[in-house]
């Protein structure tokens, strides 16, 4: 077969000599994305394929906490076992905060009011939530227990706006990478269901006809291309393109260089490109997650950071990766954390993090730092001679994280971008409905085409409201949506 | 004739019944970018048709200060005879900064090198400039002088890595709004040329064939949809998508809802809708120029701007407009300009700026604003004492707008969004090659497809770089290169 297609450009329809194989619904990428799809999908009645480049499913998700964020409808099991009530508003309200400016209400909406349901729907694929609530500032459980707060809700803007809720929810592993669990259950239960997968199998390119109609996928397996003909629509769950430098460059270059991606290491923007090969829409492509997480310990949010003027510039129990946003638009990047010897400790992510400063004052920590004189200073005066009165009206930071720093020794760690460079990946995507069509710049979707996870743009869009669950959340939900759509899309027999 | 099209969605070529007209380069657009483009299309031998929506050309330029950003070549006419010598790696860097972190290299390069050319070349197309050199700092000259500093040059950080020189040059005409002159002379220049300009005429969408090249354009002249064939290639030149609101809330929410777009009035967006239904990558999407002008006076630029935590957050003598950026990402977007009497104006462009406050000391102002207390006073006395030295270590203002605040009675000034909203533009537009073609995901010319002007993502893409005199530079010179480039296409007969 002629293969003058890529992911950037598409087979046409006339230049399909045969179809190796057909389906009803074909999934490009086996993460969790592409597992919910096959799972509906399959659910719905369809024939299902999935191609997934990597020798097995699995994708981002699989190293990822294994978080989903959920609430909503009064709360979770988990939400209402540890006594937290979460209307749907709220949760709502929190969603479209977190999205930024750029939020969309109708995914918001869709997404608010069936969490609930979908945290029932995530339990009955098989996948083990223990049901308890660990109380405390953690960036995921390092026991087994499934609920934390684990986003900005309880922190200034948000909570003033939307009555805060744990809403994180891991799967039930002791320590660390419940993704890893979470995508074994899933992708089981997407071949229990009767998906096929194919593995090593890569997309090439989307087969569409004249008007840009989508009607299967060239793959290359075993070191051929294949055409695969999608009677009812193909559905791009191929993740973002954190490992795309060309893309990074072009699209996101704030990204670009970023020594920590977050990755199953196929995030190739491959999805994107097909998308955008048939007129889609990519949007707030710029935009990304970052991290350079300073807890636990909890302590050490009781710490303020400052920049290179000596000035506070976030509420230090914001989400983690908000501070980092915050961070990385200082003057030259530069940031440190101040602690006095009551709450110092070693960031359990960072346990040799750079001491930039020690003094017995803070005056010798400012000099020692080089800051301008009397800024530094100025700015731990003020926050400790109001956190003594359990106040911050700077930056609002909640009263359970203030205390004046004033039992010397004190230290300044450095968050410096060359001392701890951050963790990043993409959010930008395709453009979509909530049902996971894939639109064009005017909103009228591609014929044939869906896409969820990190190929599409979905309820993360913005890194400083992101929140830890919200990737996984909204790729497993929508991934849904869209495997449901595709199913339902009337079978087209053409030729 | 069938017209299943739109601007996002092409009408194949199998689908033309005849074609209602032929050139050799059809350029969509008669602004500044698409009038440079026929000029040197019809220079290069071409046959040139140029479709512009309005009842007459110009576009958003016609509404503009007028101004061009060059130098380099060891310095303009202009910038020699005031004494500036201005080396091309100096304006190189500039431009690089000012492209922040997306910039172009290859298209900065190429613009560096060749800026005092297109300065001979401008004045060749009759534009006048008058060659004088007008101190101070001014968003335009008032008087028909030619050189001003229109950036942020001589400003941190710029200074410190690119030996500043002053770079806007404006057309000769006494007061403001020059754009108007310099769009009558290219136009003019263009029909003189032998370009054919159809007025009234709107494209609705791309010819091309089933591999995406494009082979013309469908317009509607008189009601009626007309296929015009391009034999060498098409130009967008089409403008932005500042009056697109459907596309703001897509691709740059941050701009929807702007009470003072800058726009001619048919930024539509419709030329990257087109560059996009034929697979192009449209990039920086989310990027804009915003401008709440504080100066002239230019006494004003002494006063320093506070947030609501009564901090300073930026050096006061940079480019408005990326003061401006600094302001709307201030906790509530809110920010105050200070002044004391001996500094006190009205801005010229805002005379009735709403004064929030004023006192006799600054613990007054610092009340009535209702700010935390002693940190405005703080910022003040640093920044008086600093300044009396001549210093600012914190935000390092030049020395000469430096001046203790303490002549009573003092003011703030608001420029918080309610009493103040920006003018803004987008930046965000198709990926182009230095020629003007237009690029896929992958970096892959789209055939036959060319763009410059805000259609086309060019040196203006970050908001916080911006300067007086990019866009206008980089549409006359890149609406060159692509009417050069498509002017050289082998003409294609097909079919």
């Amino acid at each position: 077969m002629a293969i003058d297609c890529s992911p950037s450009r598409p087979l046409r329809l006339d230049d399909v000599e045969r179809w190796d194989a057909e389906t009803d619904v074909l999934i490009v990428g086996f993460g969790i994305a592409g597992a919910c799809a096959a799972i509906e999908a399959r659910n719905a009645g369809a024939r299902v394929d999935v191609f997934e480049v990597a020798s097995a499913g699995g994708g981002s998700a699989a190293l990822s906490g294994g978080e989903f964020y959920l609430g909503g409808g009064g709360g979770t099991p988990a939400q209402r076992a540890a006594g937290f009530e979460d209307a749907t508003d709220d949760f709502f309200k929190y969603l479209m905060m977190a999205g930024g400016p750029g939020a969309d209400e109708a995914r918001v909406r869709r997404y608010a009011d069936n969490a609930v349901a979908h945290f029932h729907w995530l339990a009955e694929q098989g996948i083990p939530f223990k049901g308890t609530y660990l109380p405390g500032k953690w960036l995921e459980p390092l026991t087994d227990d499934t609920l934390i707060w684990s986003g900005s809700e309880a922190a200034w803007p948000f909570a003033q706006q939307a009555r805060p809720a744990p809403r994180g929810h891991a799967a039930q592993l002791p320590g660390w990478g419940a993704g890893k669990l979470i995508m074994e259950k899933l992708c089981a239960r997407a071949l229990e269901r009767g998906a096929t997968a194919h593995c090593n199998a890569r997309a090439l390119a989307l087969v569409a006809d004249r008007n840009d109609a989508v009607h299967g996928v060239v793959v290359r397996i075993d070191g051929e291309p294949r055409a695969v003909r999608a009677h009812r629509g193909v559905v791009l769950c191929a993740g973002g393109f954190i490992c795309n430098e060309a893309m990074l460059r072009t699209y996101a270059p704030l990204v670009l260089g970023c020594p920590n991606p977050t990755t199953g290491g196929n995030d190739d923007g491959s999805g994107i490109r097909m998308g955008i090969s048939v007129g889609a829409a990519a949007i707030h492509m710029d935009q990304f997650f970052a991290t350079r997480p300073f807890f636990p310990p909890e302590s050490l949010v009781k710490g303020i950071f400052v920049n290179e003027l000596g000035q506070r510039f976030i509420n230090e129990d914001a989400y983690h990766g908000r501070v980092t946003h915050y961070m990385l638009r200082q003057p030259n990047g530069r940031a440190w954390l101040l602690v006095d010897d009551e709450i110092f400790a070693r960031p359990v992510t960072n346990p040799n993090v750079d001491i930039a400063a020690v003094g017995e004052t803070w005056d010798e920590v400012e000099r020692e730092l080089g800051l301008p004189a009397g800024e530094l200073t100025h700015t731990v005066e003020g926050y400790n001679r109001h956190a003594a009165q359990g106040a911050d009206p700077l930056w609002h930071k909640q009263a359970a994280f203030l205390k004046p720093l004033t039992q010397a020794p004190f230290a300044a760690l450095s968050y410096c971008p060359a001392d701890y460079p951050a963790s990043m990946f993409t959010l930008g995507g395709l453009w979509t409905a909530t049902d996971g069509r894939v639109l064009t710049p005017a909103g009228e979707a591609v014929p044939g085409l869906f896409a969820a996870g990190r190929t599409a743009c979905g309820l993360p869009r913005w890194g400083e409201g992101y929140s830890s669950g919200m990737s996984l959340g909204d790729s497993s939900f929508f991934g849904r949506q869209a495997g449901q759509a595709a199913a339902r899309q009337q079978a087209r027999i053409i030729r």
